[in-house]
């Protein structure tokens, strides 16, 4: 091996970092990129050489990635460019590599999950095109319109209380929302919050939230844990915002849901089925989900914007330089 | 006069609120309505009777209750039903009668103008639709799609910072924004604001704002403050909101910097006209803003909710109570 490590980038997504990263890189680095138009021997090839890899999206997705990690045995740090890490298994690495996420988009999730609650009580969608028609329907005093509804006093229910949920409760607040959430441990309750309970408090979060915020990693114990039985105990005037993963919903219990008012809407950025490399479209579900009105539909864009992707790659470039340098690496997964 | 005092509601805006009213009311009193569509005559015998008058926008719209209302002998309270009275002046009570506005309102227009500045970035409108169609257009990470915009770290200027600024800024506080404003008096800078400064520092606002935000009272210094000039000499990227009053912005100026790409956008709830009582509707403005894709038009209604109304008729009852007890009132408006 060269004295100058590997830094294998993967991915289309990766492509167009190619060159900042190296601006951003304080330590030498040699950069090469592989993208799923390559051939998986280039692959294999690259990672055997690689100390680091960064495992763009597109790349895991192709399903072409996880072997050639397996067996890349100078790899010494397995940089994910996102958070969500549920493909990822212990017995993928040797002990001399570790893994790390980046975060950096709770912010704008929050600022998504705020525009939301915010557009379902104001409806601009509706007033707007409504408006532009001369029509002063949603007119105020003057007029005495159809009024919209407030945020205030409403109550936030967030399933998942971490980094996203405190970005969240703390704007929220500022709204003077009531705020509820359950997290996996038992810890006391932080100050914005009205209480923070454990999974044994699901129950009483479901039944008092106006707003259902899921924010939860996808794991064994949350598959599916929001279902029919957890959509009839829910207010028929509530919401369902789901920023976590598709599946964290059943998919049929929801659209039935949604269609008979059990719940009065769904925000929906998370999906069950995503376009494969090469794909540039497929259907996100199995239900007709566009068909209902009570819905606002996202392609999983909640934290895609320009200033989170810089925020990331700068940490991205902040743990390779702590690598090379032998200081301690930020954001370390704990696999089991 | 009998022992019961006359209550005079006025307009089809306070009809609703009849019975509501006399339930809220915890003194005695005769509460009689007249609407625009009832004569002239009937309003002066009504008022010439009367100790308090509720002046429904309607009313006060039709042109026929300001001359009633200065001929009022025994009027001891005039309630107006929301905050704006630049159409009343002080020669038109007696001395023994108090003018009084509500506010209650200030809450729901910051809710307004964050979701606007939050639909600014995020743009839900057209990420919703698009994704209907099956379209990854605006896709995340897995994807790569068009990313959206961040409130955070953005700067929001506000003129006129009273109740409605504070409210905003609380809340664009939570998201991290930069907060500046101007107001009428020399104050130290209040805890959420970068700064706060006098017309005197209005260059310094419009030139640093991504925000611009209109929440002041329309006066004979504010008419047609944010001219030509004014739109010049703001960024580009930037967007103007204004929840004020029309005439604050001069409507040709603001057509031409929005159709020209002068500054990003605007949103617009307040107007240069309003449909005149009878009437359904009216053009908003001369200019076709209505034919302009940068803008989000709404029909004056960014404070219409039925949670912002039980709070104003709580309010107006209280203050009737107040005047019946003796107590001080609340929200006396000083004429000049």
């Amino acid at each position: 091996m060269s004295s100058i490590p590997l830094l294998a980038l993967t991915g289309h997504y990766c492509a167009p970092h190619r060159t900042r990263i190296r601006d951003l890189l304080t330590t030498d680095w040699t950069v090469k990129l592989w993208t799923p138009d390559q051939s998986v021997d280039h692959l294999h090839s690259l990672l055997s050489k690689a100390e680091a890899v960064v495992t763009g999206a597109d790349a895991l997705l192709s399903g072409r990635l996880i072997g050639p990690i397996t067996q890349a045995k100078h790899l010494k740090l397995l940089q994910i460019p996102f958070s969500g890490h549920d493909w990822l298994k212990f017995e993928m690495l040797s002990s001399e590599c570790t893994a790390c996420n980046v975060y950096e988009h709770h912010t704008t999730i929050a600022e998504y999950v705020m525009a939301n609650i915010l557009e379902w009580q104001i409806e601009l969608r509706k007033i707007d095109p409504n408006f532009r028609t001369d029509s002063w329907d949603y007119g105020g005093s003057a007029v005495s319109g159809k009024k919209h509804g407030e945020v205030r006093g409403k109550t936030i229910g967030i399933l998942g209380y971490g980094r996203i949920g405190e970005q969240i409760a703390k704007r929220a607040k500022a709204f003077d929302m009531r705020i509820i959430a359950v997290g996996r441990s038992s810890k006391p309750t932080p100050k914005p919050l009205d209480w923070l309970g454990t999974h044994a408090q699901w129950p009483q979060l479901i039944e008092q939230s106006d707003f259902l915020v899921l924010t939860c990693p996808l794991t064994d114990s949350t598959r599916g844990i929001v279902d029919a039985e957890t959509l009839k105990t829910m207010k028929p005037s509530s919401v369902i915002i789901n920023v976590a993963r598709g599946p964290v919903i059943d998919e049929a219990a929801l659209y039935n849901a949604l269609k008979t008012g059990t719940i009065a809407g769904a925000v929906l950025d998370v999906w069950y089925a995503y376009p494969q490399p090469g794909e540039a479209t497929c259907s996100p579900a199995n239900h007709p989900f566009h068909e209902l009105e009570n819905t606002i539909l996202t392609p999983h864009c909640a934290g895609w914007t320009d200033a989170q992707d810089e925020r990331r790659w700068t940490t991205i470039a902040d743990n390779l330089d702590r690598l090379r340098r032998g200081d301690p690496l930020r954001n370390i997964i704990t696999l089991n």
